[in-house]
């Protein structure tokens, strides 16, 4: 929350990061054939309790025994970042961002220390790390640090001696000597930014689904996971609402070509390869289809069309810390316009009672929104290139009677607004018409490190 | 229990520690006559969920707003200690002693941190030292670490900018840079470290007892709380199983002269000062009436009178981590001896187990043991220069008719082992035949700081 605006915002500079390698998909390089270096990171959920802990050693130790040199990154047991941060705002209504830092970062600390005991019941030499012991120096910024510098000596040495790193996530350590924390996402910053800086062969995000799919499957029972998608596609995915990564995550991973997985910790398969674009052998139109439930609109219409108009709409919404998605205007004959925008559905009420006063001082006509839609988009590379995606959503839409509410398009994206009951209708016609069920020809799986 | 051999063994040479200097009772020195340095700590039960927290927070704030500056520790959160400790038991049936460290500092961390916090809610500058950001020096005695030196210069700073510091106890870091825990009584540890090396005025140890007793209330109404003890009668006090402080803090407030306070966190009052013998005005010959219950004792009997039995006898138990607490051997016209000593009720069928092929290769005449006996002590520094303690307690017993099993004595006290049938009955003649109901004369409150 505290740090939302950043986290979408640019990655710090990272100091001491190797420089880019070509990272070939399915091979590895550097470490002979059969050996690589790679970094695991589990999450709340694939830590939730002992026999979980249990598990995800195991799967650490079948790294371990083909031959692979690993650094585990862990989140803190699921429940628990939530209760510690419960403690917290129980005992101050605006706790001290430093101390709930520290507060929280036990969480991590807690199960960074199970899962190296759980590597060692297995006969495998293992520590862990916490952020101070790395170090892993990040800003000041609390509850939302970045990370500037990681020094990979002491791991690298741990690695090299046969001692396992089990690495506190989501924790960084200030200047001043406190404790950070890298705010939503940070485990999965944590692992990336660690991959980078050791130059890793692939960073592994261990997780509760199995890799990224072409449509959600609870909805198009056709849906395929992807055996790769490009950074880009990702990206888009996650911004969409896809709780795979955290954008920061694939945009860390992207901007310093970190070959990143997606995997299920406790069920067997590839994933999805999370890849530089130039590497795919052909690129589909369409990778995938997202969607976004809880949405809401809001138009304010009969607005005068004079410049500064859309910043008085927009501004006060952003400094309430409202985030704003789709934003889209038209203007009509009688020089006045219509200014419409997304926001979440649980932020519908408070816009819509901030923009009042804004409405009155603009002279606007109307004040109008609905907090039932959903949007729903389709992602791919290849619409770069390729005419008429739109046009195909469209036709696709028209041909289930779907009124398009909003339409929003970006390089790599088309996205439109709808009646959020035809939200599953929309995303079964969608991942038909793009032909998104059957396999594309050029696709190919490549080789998990596993 | 892992290092119940050292906690009783000596403490390390402390670097750093200021020279003990004539602190008076209820005067403070140094620091003007109504500011003084103190150092407060906070066990378990006092911090035990926020409402107890926010508390705590208040008592500090009016030890802050009487002018004085202090410095806090705290214990983790009642019960979190086990929950992370069975966590840890749970991963793997020898957990690392490592990494158990690790686990179980994070307690001490999560209440540190609220801590800070609830000062903050009410308007007080405070922050949490964790031990590697202090540091907190330990050896690398994992689970039951020595404090070998801790940096002031940090805390100091905080503490005349104004910036109340708490502490996490039992804490510590190796040279390695690894966290360490100082084992049972830790917290109390930190506190009379830290104490002892900024030179505090007073440490103060806030806990659910209001004071230290002239014998336990539950079983003698007119025990009086007393206003002041000596470190010895306070070790020997702790040593016989009362909770009120563990030994090892009591010989480190003792060895550096720190004037040490019992008192309670929530009820207002002063406690028992624990001062250094020459400070009382007049010694009284006893000062309490202790007991331990759980007691068993063992004794193999007809054993040959000749060098080295003791240890085949003692060794076995003591290698086995059994503590044993009074040993008694009487020799008979025979030649052949009795050897009888007691042990922890819950340690009785183990070491009569243990003991049976020892028995058998000295060839004694038989192993036989109670595990229904209890221990009852009279303890007190005035002892030293009053003969007839013994003879008194002996005269007390006998008047109630109390068969005594065993005896044993030191410099200041006097332990009986009987049925603990009769264990309340023998605290409570002992608490009349020495007189201790009435306030002896010389006997003076000290001034709190509070």
């Amino acid at each position: 929350m505290v740090c939302a605006e950043q986290a979408v915002g640019l990655v710090a500079p990272l100091s001491g990061v190797a420089e880019p390698t070509s990272h070939q998909v399915g091979l590895v390089l550097g470490r002979g054939a059969d050996m690589a270096l790679i970094v695991q990171k589990y999450g709340g959920t694939s830590v939730g309790d002992v026999e979980r802990i249990q598990r995800v050693a195991r799967r650490v130790a079948t790294s371990l025994e083909s031959g692979h040199q690993v650094i585990v990154v862990v989140s803190a047991i699921g429940g628990e970042t939530d209760r510690l941060d419960a403690l917290g705002r129980q005992m101050a209504v605006h706790p001290d961002a430093q101390e709930m830092d520290a507060l929280l970062a036990a969480g991590e600390q807690i199960s960074s220390a199970l899962l190296a005991m759980g590597l060692m019941a297995l006969g495998h030499r293992a520590r862990s790390y916490l952020a101070h012991q790395i170090p892993m120096h990040t800003d000041a910024q609390h509850q939302c640090a970045r990370i500037e510098k990681i020094e990979t000596a002491p791991l690298m040495a741990s690695v090299a001696a046969g001692v396992t790193p089990v690495v506190a996530g989501f924790q960084g350590l200030s200047e001043a000597g406190r404790i950070t924390t890298l705010g939503r996402g940070g485990s999965d910053t944590t692992a990336v930014a660690l991959a980078a800086t050791v130059a890793a062969d692939e960073c592994q995000i261990c997780t509760d689904v199995d890799g990224v799919y072409t449509a959600d499957p609870r909805i198009v029972r056709n849906a395929r996971r992807l055996a790769r998608i490009t950074f880009e596609e990702m990206l888009e995915l996650a911004s969409l609402g896809s709780k795979v990564l955290h954008p920061r995550s694939v945009e860390f991973a992207g901007k310093y070509n970190v070959p990143l997985r997606v995997l299920s910790t406790f069920k067997p398969g590839e994933g999805t390869l999370i890849t530089m674009e130039n590497e795919l052998m052909e690129e589909p139109i369409v990778s995938g289809v997202a969607y976004a439930r809880n949405e809401a609109k809001i138009t304010m219409s009969g607005v005068p069309d004079v410049p500064g108009v859309a910043s008085k709409i927009i501004g006060p919404v952003g400094r309430a810390q409202i985030e704003v998605d789709m934003i889209v205007q038209n203007t009509a004959a009688d020089g006045l316009a219509d200014f419409t925008f997304t926001v979440g559905r649980k932020d519908y009420d408070a816009t819509l009672e901030l923009l009042k006063p804004v409405c009155d001082s603009l002279s606007a006509r109307a004040l109008s929104g609905d907090n039932r839609i959903a949007k729903v988009s389709v992602v791919g590379v290849g619409m770069r290139s390729h005419a008429g995606v739109a046009a195909r959503l469209f036709d696709a839409m028209a041909a289930e009677n779907i009124n398009i509410q909003m339409i929003s398009t970006s390089e790599i994206k088309v996205s439109v607004v709808v009646d959020e009951r035809y939200l599953e209708l929309a995303v079964r016609s969608l991942h038909s018409a793009f032909g998104l069920g059957e396999p594309s020809a050029g696709e190919r799986e490549g080789s998990p490190l596993a």
